[in-house]
């Protein structure tokens, strides 16, 4: 966490402000509910003033114990997590957590639906790659093979998502295949 | 918010921790995987120093936007709230507010499963009350009504569940029926 959680987190601002809106757009339109969950903080120290709002004086950023975003589909649990990277060619695995994996692992099978929304910043591809195919390239990690999944890979194992104005990342459109 | 949010929290950590540990329990033996989210928290001021984790020297907390607990069972979509009186004889609707209330109305709009936890707190009582009983006593209010649901009303429209060692809070029993 510390430094890198940050930089994470200036990074991911764009994909994660077009989520919100297209989450937003759902929402409005009736399609779905769907919301990312707050960053979670633990609260050190909470100064009380006598007319005004609580302050928090201390507290630090935890790691997530979950993923980024939860909600119902037409009665489809829904649950991802959104990434991006700034390479080129390869997506590092790093940027995922052993318990987001479990997570999504345990939200399969209790029939929920889980996958990720991966962007490559500077070409503004999207893709949403199924929890079952980041799962299998997780297991080559930890068996010891490559830190990363290719562009290709992910090209042949997800789905490319076109930005678009309203929604901005209409994701559930891919999410129509994986129900059925 | 304020000083009211941090006693209602103080007042709401029991049944909290009973949840958080039903749902724990829930997860290890593979029946549902439901989570608190964290407390959602406007961050103004943070403090990078170079060797250690980057500490928030100043935020408030926000209002929540949807409600305390959500996640899969049996592939139902789950949405619950949480909340305590220290009251005798009634529930004051002021504990929820508009924006959780139509966040449930969407979620069983969506063929998820909207519901409350409430407890008394001095008697240790604890029912689960389904979102459309609840909408019918805020509907009440909205129209000029009492403020708050008698416990003869909670009990004849919500489930009592009695306190347990393992689960302490075993709800997913009567979302069984609600299920059906
Ligand atoms: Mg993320
Ligand atoms: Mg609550």
């Amino acid at each position: 966490l510390q430094r890198e959680a940050i930089s994470h987190g200036k990074r991911g601002m764009t994909l994660e402000e077009d989520l919100n809106e297209t989450n937003q757009y759902y929402l409005d339109v009736g399609k779905a509910v769907i919301h990312k969950k707050p960053t979670p903080v633990q609260i050190v120290n909470v100064d009380y003033p006598k007319r005004s709002a609580a302050v928090i004086k201390e507290a630090y950023f935890k790691q997530a114990s979950t993923t980024d975003y939860n909600g119902v589909y037409q009665g489809f649990y829904i649950d991802f997590e959104a990434k991006e990277t700034r390479n080129k060619q390869s997506f590092p695995l790093q940027n995922f957590h052993d318990h987001q994996l479990s997570h999504m692992e345990q939200v399969e099978k209790h029939n929920g639906i889980a996958f990720v929304i991966i962007r490559f910043s500077l070409t503004e591809e999207i893709f949403l790659l199924p929890y079952q195919s980041l799962e299998k390239y997780w297991t080559r990690m930890k068996q010891g093979g490559r830190k990363s999944m290719t562009k290709e890979e992910i090209q042949q194992n997800g789905y490319q998502i076109s930005l678009g104005i309203q929604p901005r990342i209409d994701y559930l459109t891919i999410v129509d295949h994986l129900c059925k």
